[in-house]
Protein backbone atom coordinates (compact mmCIF):
# COMPACT_ATOMS: atom_id res chain seq x y z
CA UNK A 1 0.00 0.00 0.00
CA UNK A 2 2.52 3.04 1.53
CA UNK A 3 5.74 1.39 -0.99
CA UNK A 4 8.93 1.40 0.80
CA UNK A 5 8.34 5.26 2.44
CA UNK A 6 7.13 6.52 5.88
CA UNK A 7 3.57 7.85 6.19
CA UNK A 8 3.56 10.02 9.27
CA UNK A 9 0.85 12.77 10.33
CA UNK A 10 0.30 14.97 12.75
CA UNK A 11 -3.52 15.62 14.37
CA UNK A 12 -4.98 18.05 17.15
CA UNK A 13 -7.00 20.78 17.66
CA UNK A 14 -6.42 24.59 16.63
CA UNK A 15 -3.33 25.87 17.61
CA UNK A 16 -2.02 22.84 19.39
CA UNK A 17 1.32 22.89 17.50
CA UNK A 18 0.76 20.55 14.64
CA UNK A 19 2.90 22.68 11.78
CA UNK A 20 5.65 23.60 14.16
CA UNK A 21 6.37 19.97 15.07
CA UNK A 22 5.86 18.95 11.90
CA UNK A 23 8.13 21.82 10.18
CA UNK A 24 10.89 20.62 12.80
CA UNK A 25 10.45 16.68 12.56
CA UNK A 26 10.89 17.53 8.77
CA UNK A 27 14.12 19.52 9.26
CA UNK A 28 15.27 16.63 11.58
CA UNK A 29 14.99 13.62 9.72
CA UNK A 30 16.80 16.04 6.35
CA UNK A 31 19.29 16.33 8.81
CA UNK A 32 19.47 12.28 9.11
CA UNK A 33 19.78 12.26 5.25
CA UNK A 34 15.89 11.29 4.39
CA UNK A 35 14.14 12.44 1.74
CA UNK A 36 11.07 14.67 3.33
CA UNK A 37 7.99 15.48 2.01
CA UNK A 38 6.63 18.08 4.57
CA UNK A 39 2.68 18.19 3.00
CA UNK A 40 -0.62 19.66 4.26
CA UNK A 41 -4.80 19.22 3.93
CA UNK A 42 -6.77 20.62 2.93
CA UNK A 43 -5.40 20.95 -0.53
CA UNK A 44 -1.59 19.37 -1.05
CA UNK A 45 -1.75 19.16 -4.94
CA UNK A 46 -2.46 21.57 -7.26
CA UNK A 47 -5.91 19.74 -7.90
CA UNK A 48 -6.98 19.34 -4.53
CA UNK A 49 -6.28 23.21 -3.82
CA UNK A 50 -8.46 23.84 -6.91
CA UNK A 51 -11.24 21.70 -5.26
CA UNK A 52 -10.75 23.07 -1.89
CA UNK A 53 -11.11 27.53 -3.85
CA UNK A 54 -14.41 25.96 -5.39
CA UNK A 55 -15.72 24.57 -2.36
CA UNK A 56 -14.91 27.86 -0.15
CA UNK A 57 -15.85 30.55 -2.66
CA UNK A 58 -19.26 31.44 -2.54
CA UNK A 59 -21.62 31.86 0.69
CA UNK A 60 -22.23 28.69 3.03
CA UNK A 61 -24.66 27.29 1.93
CA UNK A 62 -23.76 26.74 -1.40
CA UNK A 63 -22.95 23.21 -1.24
CA UNK A 64 -24.10 20.67 1.61
CA UNK A 65 -22.07 18.66 3.72
CA UNK A 66 -22.74 15.58 1.56
CA UNK A 67 -21.51 17.50 -1.54
CA UNK A 68 -18.64 19.03 0.23
CA UNK A 69 -17.48 15.74 1.77
CA UNK A 70 -17.17 14.29 -2.01
CA UNK A 71 -15.35 17.04 -2.98
CA UNK A 72 -12.89 16.80 -0.15
CA UNK A 73 -12.67 13.63 -0.73
CA UNK A 74 -11.79 14.10 -4.49
CA UNK A 75 -9.12 16.61 -3.12
CA UNK A 76 -7.88 13.65 -0.62
CA UNK A 77 -7.43 11.35 -3.65
CA UNK A 78 -6.21 13.66 -5.99
CA UNK A 79 -3.41 14.20 -3.12
CA UNK A 80 -2.08 11.13 -2.70
CA UNK A 81 -1.91 9.61 -5.96
CA UNK A 82 -0.41 12.75 -7.22
CA UNK A 83 2.10 13.76 -4.19
CA UNK A 84 2.20 11.49 -1.37
CA UNK A 85 1.86 7.51 -2.96
CA UNK A 86 4.44 8.66 -5.37
CA UNK A 87 6.55 9.65 -2.49
CA UNK A 88 6.59 6.65 -0.68
CA UNK A 89 6.80 5.20 -3.87
CA UNK A 90 10.60 6.50 -4.09
CA UNK A 91 11.23 5.45 -0.54
CA UNK A 92 10.39 8.97 0.99
CA UNK A 93 9.04 10.05 4.35
CA UNK A 94 5.95 11.89 4.46
CA UNK A 95 5.17 14.15 6.80
CA UNK A 96 1.41 15.62 6.65
CA UNK A 97 -0.29 18.23 8.60
CA UNK A 98 -3.43 16.96 9.18
CA UNK A 99 -4.93 13.58 7.19
CA UNK A 100 -8.04 11.50 7.22
CA UNK A 101 -8.72 11.67 11.14
CA UNK A 102 -9.44 15.78 11.20
CA UNK A 103 -12.49 14.68 8.70
CA UNK A 104 -13.34 12.00 11.05
CA UNK A 105 -13.22 14.03 14.41
CA UNK A 106 -14.53 17.26 12.81
CA UNK A 107 -17.54 15.66 10.74
CA UNK A 108 -17.89 13.46 14.19
CA UNK A 109 -19.49 16.88 15.70
CA UNK A 110 -20.70 18.67 13.11
CA UNK A 111 -22.96 15.80 11.41
CA UNK A 112 -22.13 12.62 13.00
CA UNK A 113 -24.78 10.57 10.87
CA UNK A 114 -22.37 10.91 8.33
CA UNK A 115 -19.52 9.25 9.37
CA UNK A 116 -20.54 6.10 8.11
CA UNK A 117 -20.28 7.46 4.55
CA UNK A 118 -16.66 9.09 5.72
CA UNK A 119 -15.85 5.87 6.66
CA UNK A 120 -17.06 4.04 3.75
CA UNK A 121 -15.52 6.69 0.67
CA UNK A 122 -12.37 6.26 3.07
CA UNK A 123 -11.97 2.65 2.56
CA UNK A 124 -13.18 2.61 -1.27
CA UNK A 125 -11.46 5.23 -2.55
CA UNK A 126 -8.56 6.72 -0.01
CA UNK A 127 -7.32 3.30 1.42
CA UNK A 128 -4.57 4.24 3.31
CA UNK A 129 -3.70 5.37 6.70
CA UNK A 130 -0.43 6.97 8.12
CA UNK A 131 1.79 4.27 9.84
CA UNK A 132 2.02 6.14 12.52
CA UNK A 133 -0.18 9.55 13.50
CA UNK A 134 0.80 12.05 16.28
CA UNK A 135 -1.83 13.52 18.29
CA UNK A 136 -0.48 16.80 19.89
CA UNK A 137 -3.64 16.83 22.59
CA UNK A 138 -3.92 20.10 24.60
CA UNK A 139 -5.95 21.67 26.75
CA UNK A 140 -7.70 24.50 24.40
CA UNK A 141 -7.69 27.04 27.00
CA UNK A 142 -4.12 27.15 27.00
CA UNK A 143 -3.47 26.58 23.02
CA UNK A 144 -5.70 30.00 23.49
CA UNK A 145 -3.99 31.00 26.02
CA UNK A 146 -0.59 30.30 24.23
CA UNK A 147 -1.58 32.36 20.86
CA UNK A 148 -2.93 35.46 22.54
CA UNK A 149 -1.26 35.70 25.63
CA UNK A 150 -2.33 35.63 29.06
CA UNK A 151 -4.40 38.69 29.21
CA UNK A 152 -6.90 36.76 27.36
CA UNK A 153 -10.49 36.74 29.30
CA UNK A 154 -13.84 34.98 29.09
CA UNK A 155 -15.06 36.80 25.94
CA UNK A 156 -12.16 35.82 24.19
CA UNK A 157 -12.27 31.85 24.77
CA UNK A 158 -16.02 31.75 24.04
CA UNK A 159 -15.42 33.24 20.86
CA UNK A 160 -12.72 30.96 20.02
CA UNK A 161 -15.16 28.14 20.58
CA UNK A 162 -13.41 26.41 23.64
CA UNK A 163 -16.80 24.21 23.73
CA UNK A 164 -16.64 23.14 19.95
CA UNK A 165 -12.49 22.76 20.43
CA UNK A 166 -13.29 20.34 23.78
CA UNK A 167 -15.54 18.28 22.16
CA UNK A 168 -12.45 18.30 19.04
CA UNK A 169 -10.51 17.09 21.60
CA UNK A 170 -12.22 14.27 22.55
CA UNK A 171 -12.95 12.80 19.50
CA UNK A 172 -8.99 12.85 18.74
CA UNK A 173 -8.66 11.43 21.79
CA UNK A 174 -11.35 8.29 21.15
CA UNK A 175 -9.84 7.67 17.86
CA UNK A 176 -6.30 7.45 19.21
CA UNK A 177 -7.65 4.66 21.54
CA UNK A 178 -9.28 2.74 19.10
CA UNK A 179 -6.25 2.58 17.11
CA UNK A 180 -3.41 2.43 19.54
CA UNK A 181 -0.75 0.48 17.02
CA UNK A 182 -1.02 3.79 14.78
CA UNK A 183 -1.57 7.08 17.12
CA UNK A 184 0.89 8.25 19.73
CA UNK A 185 -0.40 10.39 22.01
CA UNK A 186 1.60 13.54 23.11
CA UNK A 187 1.38 15.76 25.63
CA UNK A 188 1.52 19.86 23.70
CA UNK A 189 1.29 21.76 26.82
CA UNK A 190 5.23 21.56 26.87
CA UNK A 191 7.66 24.10 25.35
CA UNK A 192 8.74 23.05 21.58
CA UNK A 193 11.60 20.80 22.56
CA UNK A 194 9.83 18.75 25.14
CA UNK A 195 7.13 18.23 22.52
CA UNK A 196 9.89 17.79 19.45
CA UNK A 197 11.79 15.07 21.73
CA UNK A 198 8.79 12.70 22.35
CA UNK A 199 7.55 13.28 18.43
CA UNK A 200 11.15 11.98 17.39
CA UNK A 201 11.09 9.36 20.21
CA UNK A 202 7.59 8.40 18.47
CA UNK A 203 9.02 7.30 15.32
CA UNK A 204 7.73 4.05 13.84
CA UNK B 1 -37.76 8.41 -1.79
CA UNK B 2 -38.99 10.54 -4.29
CA UNK B 3 -41.58 12.19 -2.97
CA UNK B 4 -45.07 12.46 -4.68
CA UNK B 5 -43.74 13.29 -8.23
CA UNK B 6 -42.37 11.33 -10.83
CA UNK B 7 -38.56 10.90 -12.18
CA UNK B 8 -38.69 9.77 -15.94
CA UNK B 9 -34.98 9.50 -17.20
CA UNK B 10 -34.19 9.32 -21.35
CA UNK B 11 -30.66 6.79 -22.19
CA UNK B 12 -28.82 5.55 -24.68
CA UNK B 13 -26.18 6.32 -26.84
CA UNK B 14 -25.06 10.01 -28.58
CA UNK B 15 -27.61 10.57 -31.44
CA UNK B 16 -30.14 8.26 -30.58
CA UNK B 17 -32.52 10.99 -30.01
CA UNK B 18 -32.78 11.26 -26.43
CA UNK B 19 -32.99 15.33 -26.01
CA UNK B 20 -35.55 15.67 -29.19
CA UNK B 21 -37.59 13.30 -26.97
CA UNK B 22 -37.16 14.53 -23.56
CA UNK B 23 -38.36 17.72 -25.51
CA UNK B 24 -41.50 15.97 -26.59
CA UNK B 25 -42.38 14.42 -23.98
CA UNK B 26 -42.38 17.72 -21.28
CA UNK B 27 -44.42 19.53 -23.89
CA UNK B 28 -46.73 16.71 -23.66
CA UNK B 29 -46.86 16.64 -19.89
CA UNK B 30 -47.78 20.24 -19.93
CA UNK B 31 -50.22 20.57 -22.19
CA UNK B 32 -51.87 17.85 -19.98
CA UNK B 33 -51.09 20.42 -17.28
CA UNK B 34 -48.54 18.81 -15.16
CA UNK B 35 -45.46 20.77 -13.53
CA UNK B 36 -42.70 19.67 -15.91
CA UNK B 37 -38.70 19.84 -14.64
CA UNK B 38 -37.02 19.49 -17.63
CA UNK B 39 -33.52 18.71 -17.03
CA UNK B 40 -29.63 17.42 -18.36
CA UNK B 41 -26.43 15.42 -17.18
CA UNK B 42 -23.74 16.20 -16.80
CA UNK B 43 -25.20 19.28 -15.07
CA UNK B 44 -28.31 20.62 -14.30
CA UNK B 45 -27.76 22.80 -11.53
CA UNK B 46 -25.61 25.87 -11.10
CA UNK B 47 -23.04 23.90 -8.09
CA UNK B 48 -22.83 21.00 -10.87
CA UNK B 49 -21.82 22.97 -13.73
CA UNK B 50 -19.23 24.63 -11.95
CA UNK B 51 -17.73 21.07 -10.84
CA UNK B 52 -18.01 20.12 -14.72
CA UNK B 53 -16.40 22.65 -15.87
CA UNK B 54 -13.77 22.52 -13.36
CA UNK B 55 -13.51 18.78 -14.69
CA UNK B 56 -13.19 19.37 -18.31
CA UNK B 57 -10.83 22.65 -17.91
CA UNK B 58 -7.12 22.07 -18.16
CA UNK B 59 -4.96 18.91 -19.27
CA UNK B 60 -6.86 15.36 -20.18
CA UNK B 61 -4.67 13.92 -17.64
CA UNK B 62 -5.13 16.46 -15.13
CA UNK B 63 -7.36 13.87 -13.11
CA UNK B 64 -7.61 10.03 -12.55
CA UNK B 65 -10.57 8.30 -13.32
CA UNK B 66 -11.34 7.53 -9.30
CA UNK B 67 -10.56 11.45 -8.72
CA UNK B 68 -13.18 12.52 -12.13
CA UNK B 69 -15.80 10.05 -10.51
CA UNK B 70 -16.04 11.54 -7.26
CA UNK B 71 -16.30 15.10 -8.80
CA UNK B 72 -19.20 13.84 -11.04
CA UNK B 73 -20.97 11.70 -8.26
CA UNK B 74 -20.47 15.23 -6.05
CA UNK B 75 -22.32 17.41 -9.39
CA UNK B 76 -24.83 14.69 -9.65
CA UNK B 77 -25.70 15.12 -5.53
CA UNK B 78 -26.04 18.50 -5.83
CA UNK B 79 -28.37 18.34 -9.24
CA UNK B 80 -30.73 15.78 -7.36
CA UNK B 81 -30.81 18.09 -3.90
CA UNK B 82 -30.82 21.61 -5.77
CA UNK B 83 -33.50 20.32 -8.42
CA UNK B 84 -34.16 17.12 -8.85
CA UNK B 85 -35.85 15.85 -4.92
CA UNK B 86 -37.24 19.58 -4.35
CA UNK B 87 -39.38 19.38 -7.41
CA UNK B 88 -40.39 15.81 -7.11
CA UNK B 89 -41.45 16.32 -3.39
CA UNK B 90 -43.84 18.96 -4.97
CA UNK B 91 -45.31 16.51 -7.20
CA UNK B 92 -43.55 17.67 -10.10
CA UNK B 93 -42.67 15.45 -13.03
CA UNK B 94 -38.94 15.11 -13.96
CA UNK B 95 -37.78 14.59 -17.07
CA UNK B 96 -33.82 14.16 -17.21
CA UNK B 97 -31.63 13.70 -20.46
CA UNK B 98 -29.39 11.29 -18.82
CA UNK B 99 -28.87 10.19 -15.68
CA UNK B 100 -26.71 7.49 -13.25
CA UNK B 101 -26.91 5.09 -16.08
CA UNK B 102 -24.65 6.80 -18.78
CA UNK B 103 -22.19 7.05 -15.74
CA UNK B 104 -23.00 2.94 -15.44
CA UNK B 105 -22.52 2.44 -18.94
CA UNK B 106 -19.61 4.73 -19.69
CA UNK B 107 -17.42 3.50 -16.67
CA UNK B 108 -18.36 -0.13 -17.79
CA UNK B 109 -16.55 0.27 -21.02
CA UNK B 110 -14.04 2.78 -19.59
CA UNK B 111 -12.73 1.12 -16.60
CA UNK B 112 -14.96 -2.06 -15.61
CA UNK B 113 -12.95 -2.36 -12.39
CA UNK B 114 -14.18 1.45 -11.32
CA UNK B 115 -18.15 -0.40 -11.33
CA UNK B 116 -18.14 -1.50 -7.91
CA UNK B 117 -17.10 2.00 -6.79
CA UNK B 118 -19.29 3.96 -9.10
CA UNK B 119 -22.47 1.79 -7.28
CA UNK B 120 -21.33 2.02 -4.05
CA UNK B 121 -21.33 5.95 -4.53
CA UNK B 122 -24.49 5.47 -6.24
CA UNK B 123 -26.17 3.68 -3.58
CA UNK B 124 -24.66 5.71 -0.57
CA UNK B 125 -25.11 9.26 -1.93
CA UNK B 126 -27.34 9.62 -4.67
CA UNK B 127 -29.76 6.44 -3.66
CA UNK B 128 -32.42 7.30 -5.79
CA UNK B 129 -33.43 5.87 -9.25
CA UNK B 130 -35.84 7.26 -11.75
CA UNK B 131 -39.56 5.58 -11.53
CA UNK B 132 -38.85 5.26 -15.29
CA UNK B 133 -36.23 5.08 -17.64
CA UNK B 134 -36.34 5.10 -21.06
CA UNK B 135 -33.45 3.74 -23.68
CA UNK B 136 -34.21 4.56 -27.13
CA UNK B 137 -32.01 1.82 -28.97
CA UNK B 138 -30.58 2.86 -31.99
CA UNK B 139 -28.05 1.50 -34.25
CA UNK B 140 -25.33 3.48 -34.33
CA UNK B 141 -24.52 3.66 -37.95
CA UNK B 142 -28.17 4.82 -38.51
CA UNK B 143 -27.65 7.54 -36.01
CA UNK B 144 -24.53 8.62 -37.74
CA UNK B 145 -26.36 8.54 -40.98
CA UNK B 146 -29.17 10.72 -39.60
CA UNK B 147 -27.38 13.11 -38.11
CA UNK B 148 -25.03 13.68 -41.26
CA UNK B 149 -26.62 12.29 -43.95
CA UNK B 150 -26.65 9.38 -46.55
CA UNK B 151 -23.61 10.26 -48.29
CA UNK B 152 -21.41 9.16 -45.25
CA UNK B 153 -18.86 7.02 -46.00
CA UNK B 154 -16.20 4.22 -43.85
CA UNK B 155 -13.85 6.81 -42.39
CA UNK B 156 -16.85 8.83 -40.96
CA UNK B 157 -17.99 6.06 -39.48
CA UNK B 158 -14.76 4.93 -38.23
CA UNK B 159 -14.13 8.98 -36.87
CA UNK B 160 -17.37 8.92 -35.02
CA UNK B 161 -16.44 5.19 -33.07
CA UNK B 162 -19.06 3.07 -34.12
CA UNK B 163 -17.23 0.38 -32.23
CA UNK B 164 -17.15 2.04 -29.06
CA UNK B 165 -20.75 2.97 -29.44
CA UNK B 166 -21.56 -0.88 -30.41
CA UNK B 167 -20.43 -1.33 -26.85
CA UNK B 168 -22.06 1.17 -25.13
CA UNK B 169 -25.59 -0.34 -26.88
CA UNK B 170 -24.67 -3.26 -25.55
CA UNK B 171 -23.96 -2.22 -22.24
CA UNK B 172 -27.62 0.19 -22.29
CA UNK B 173 -29.33 -3.04 -22.90
CA UNK B 174 -27.69 -5.26 -20.43
CA UNK B 175 -29.13 -2.48 -18.05
CA UNK B 176 -32.29 -2.69 -19.09
CA UNK B 177 -32.15 -6.65 -19.12
CA UNK B 178 -31.37 -6.12 -15.52
CA UNK B 179 -33.78 -3.72 -14.58
CA UNK B 180 -36.83 -4.66 -16.37
CA UNK B 181 -39.39 -3.16 -14.27
CA UNK B 182 -37.70 0.29 -14.77
CA UNK B 183 -37.04 0.39 -18.08
CA UNK B 184 -38.64 0.43 -21.33
CA UNK B 185 -36.34 -0.07 -24.60
CA UNK B 186 -37.54 1.57 -27.31
CA UNK B 187 -36.96 1.31 -30.74
CA UNK B 188 -34.90 4.81 -32.12
CA UNK B 189 -35.26 3.72 -35.48
CA UNK B 190 -38.11 5.60 -36.78
CA UNK B 191 -39.80 8.55 -37.35
CA UNK B 192 -39.79 11.23 -34.18
CA UNK B 193 -43.96 10.86 -34.15
CA UNK B 194 -43.46 6.85 -33.76
CA UNK B 195 -40.88 7.03 -30.94
CA UNK B 196 -42.63 10.13 -29.30
CA UNK B 197 -45.82 7.87 -29.24
CA UNK B 198 -43.90 5.08 -27.65
CA UNK B 199 -42.46 7.33 -24.82
CA UNK B 200 -46.07 8.16 -23.93
CA UNK B 201 -47.33 4.34 -24.06
CA UNK B 202 -44.20 3.55 -21.30
CA UNK B 203 -45.51 5.88 -18.88
CA UNK B 204 -45.51 4.62 -15.72
N1 LIG C 1 5.25 24.11 22.48
C1 LIG C 1 4.91 25.39 22.23
N2 LIG C 1 5.01 26.31 23.19
C2 LIG C 1 4.65 27.59 22.96
N3 LIG C 1 4.17 28.04 21.78
C3 LIG C 1 4.03 27.16 20.79
C4 LIG C 1 4.39 25.79 20.94
N4 LIG C 1 4.14 25.13 19.78
C5 LIG C 1 3.64 26.05 18.91
N5 LIG C 1 3.57 27.27 19.52
C6 LIG C 1 3.04 28.50 18.93
O1 LIG C 1 1.61 28.37 19.02
C7 LIG C 1 0.99 28.85 17.84
C8 LIG C 1 0.23 27.68 17.17
O2 LIG C 1 1.16 26.70 16.71
P1 LIG C 1 0.95 25.94 15.30
O3 LIG C 1 0.65 26.89 14.20
O4 LIG C 1 2.11 25.01 15.12
O5 LIG C 1 -0.38 25.11 15.66
P2 LIG C 1 -1.31 24.27 14.70
O6 LIG C 1 -1.72 23.08 15.47
O7 LIG C 1 -0.63 24.03 13.38
O8 LIG C 1 -2.53 25.26 14.52
P3 LIG C 1 -3.69 25.23 13.36
O9 LIG C 1 -4.59 24.07 13.68
O10 LIG C 1 -4.37 26.54 13.53
O11 LIG C 1 -2.97 25.08 12.03
C9 LIG C 1 2.11 29.40 16.98
O12 LIG C 1 2.23 30.79 17.22
C10 LIG C 1 3.35 28.67 17.45
O13 LIG C 1 4.52 29.41 17.27
N1 LIG D 1 -36.67 9.91 -34.91
C1 LIG D 1 -35.83 10.75 -35.56
N2 LIG D 1 -35.71 10.69 -36.89
C2 LIG D 1 -34.84 11.48 -37.55
N3 LIG D 1 -34.03 12.37 -36.96
C3 LIG D 1 -34.07 12.46 -35.62
C4 LIG D 1 -34.98 11.67 -34.84
N4 LIG D 1 -34.81 11.98 -33.53
C5 LIG D 1 -33.84 12.93 -33.49
N5 LIG D 1 -33.41 13.23 -34.73
C6 LIG D 1 -32.32 14.16 -35.10
O1 LIG D 1 -31.09 13.45 -34.84
C7 LIG D 1 -30.14 14.28 -34.22
C8 LIG D 1 -29.79 13.74 -32.82
O2 LIG D 1 -30.95 13.83 -31.95
P1 LIG D 1 -30.83 14.24 -30.40
O3 LIG D 1 -29.98 15.45 -30.25
O4 LIG D 1 -32.20 14.27 -29.84
O5 LIG D 1 -30.04 12.97 -29.89
P2 LIG D 1 -29.35 12.74 -28.45
O6 LIG D 1 -29.57 11.32 -28.13
O7 LIG D 1 -29.81 13.76 -27.48
O8 LIG D 1 -27.81 12.98 -28.80
P3 LIG D 1 -26.59 13.31 -27.76
O9 LIG D 1 -26.29 12.02 -27.08
O10 LIG D 1 -25.47 13.70 -28.70
O11 LIG D 1 -27.05 14.40 -26.86
C9 LIG D 1 -30.77 15.66 -34.17
O12 LIG D 1 -30.36 16.37 -35.32
C10 LIG D 1 -32.27 15.38 -34.22
O13 LIG D 1 -33.02 16.44 -34.79
MG1 LIG E 1 -1.23 24.50 11.39
MG1 LIG F 1 -28.74 15.18 -26.29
Amino acid sequence: MTGTGVFLSFEGIDGSGKSTQARRLAAHLRDQGREVVLTREPGGSPGAEEIRRLVLEGDAERWSAETELLLFTAARRDHLERLIQPALDRGAVVICDRFADSTRVYQGVARADLLGLVNTLHAQVIGVDPDRTFLIDMDPEAALTRALGRQAGEDRFESFGVGLQEKLRAGFLALAERAPERFRVIDGNRSEDAVAADVIAALP
